[in-house]
């Protein structure tokens, strides 16, 4: 089949556990996705290879890049860039390979610019009973505080609803087998496969 | 959860098997959808049993139904008519249980547009070669029926564009499993799960 791959995009609050979750993915039996390695102009730290844990650039050749219109997704932390460049992106999935990339929502928000038909996934922190008492607290925090954490939870939501899925991350093993499952099902899509039965019956 | 149950139709032209495909996913494990039993005006034959194999009702009482707009879908087959009541549906999906539907095409239509966020699972032939070999045969048929066999071919791609997933039945415990995911999946999706989200910090 030579229909185009998935580009799967897993993102989510930090701190929820979104490169443990990518890790265990990887690690996982009949994982067929290509991971996106990042570009960064921070400097290479001991023990890391470019091109493997990142691909290290210059601030120019980084920026190159962006006026270009050559990353799909950048943000900038603490004085340096991060992002994912658009040409291994593209080659991947034209050479209809699934590309799976674990990004912050920001960046999230970019490609969903650029790739609306790309699979949208959002870890979540546990369900809402978890997410009510971590708001509420013990009982004897004060009124503003819960207030700062019922305002963070509305933008989390917020956030989620520009994703297509929202996937609890109560067990690594439980998420990993739900964003599986996710991948899977979306390759049944009408609209991702209706495409070639067209051209077939255009071709004869 | 109390979040409503998914209405699940599986449909697909005639003979693809839809009937045996059905009747292994509940016969299969973890499978945890309510089959709804259609109603029929068709003379019970021996051995079955009203309430289990269909409701057996009279044309009368199936035609206040239908003009009462109780009916989910209905047909009439060799002037009988056959259908899915709706108030058995809709019961069990407000008690947040998946229903399940195995049904013809225009059934399936009719469902569409009452309840459009139902899930609609289109059961295909065997996948491009082999629908290309069908049609095209031995290379000895005439024209004409090698045409028809298009004609075939065009109007059942034409129904699959009305679903959500299209799902290849080459073999049946594939096709099991390709349709436990992608149900399991929609009940990640974000428009199903968001609400229950907002009305939580709405209520604190």
């Amino acid at each position: 089949m030579s229909e185009r791959g998935l580009l799967i995009v897993l993102s989510g609050p930090s701190g929820v556990g979104k490169g443990t979750v990518r890790k265990a993915i990887f690690e996982s039996d009949d994982n067929d996705f290509q991971y996106s390695i990042s570009m960064t102009t921070r400097p290479m730290r001991e023990g890391e290879v470019d091109g493997v844990d990142y691909y290290f650039r210059t601030r120019e050749e980084f920026e190159e890049l962006i006026e270009a219109g050559q990353m799909l997704e950048y943000a900038e932390y603490v004085g340096n860039y991060y992002g994912t460049p658009l040409s291994y992106v593209d080659k991947t999935l034209d050479e209809g390979k699934d590309v799976f990339l674990e990004i912050e929502v920001q960046g999230a928000r970019q490609v969903k610019e650029k790739v609306p038909d790309g699979v949208f996934i959002f870890l979540t922190p546990p369900d809402l009973q978890e997410l009510k008492s971590r708001i509420v607290g013990r009982g004897t925090d004060a009124a503003e505080i819960i207030e700062e954490r019922m305002k963070v939870a509305r933008e989390e939501i917020e956030m989620m609803a520009l994703y297509d899925y929202a996937v609890v991350n109560d067990e690594v093993p439980l998420a990993v087998e739900r964003i599986k499952d996710i991948i899977a099902s979306e390759h049944f899509r009408v609209d991702r496969v209706i495409g070639k039965y067209i051209k077939m019956l255009k071709e004869m």
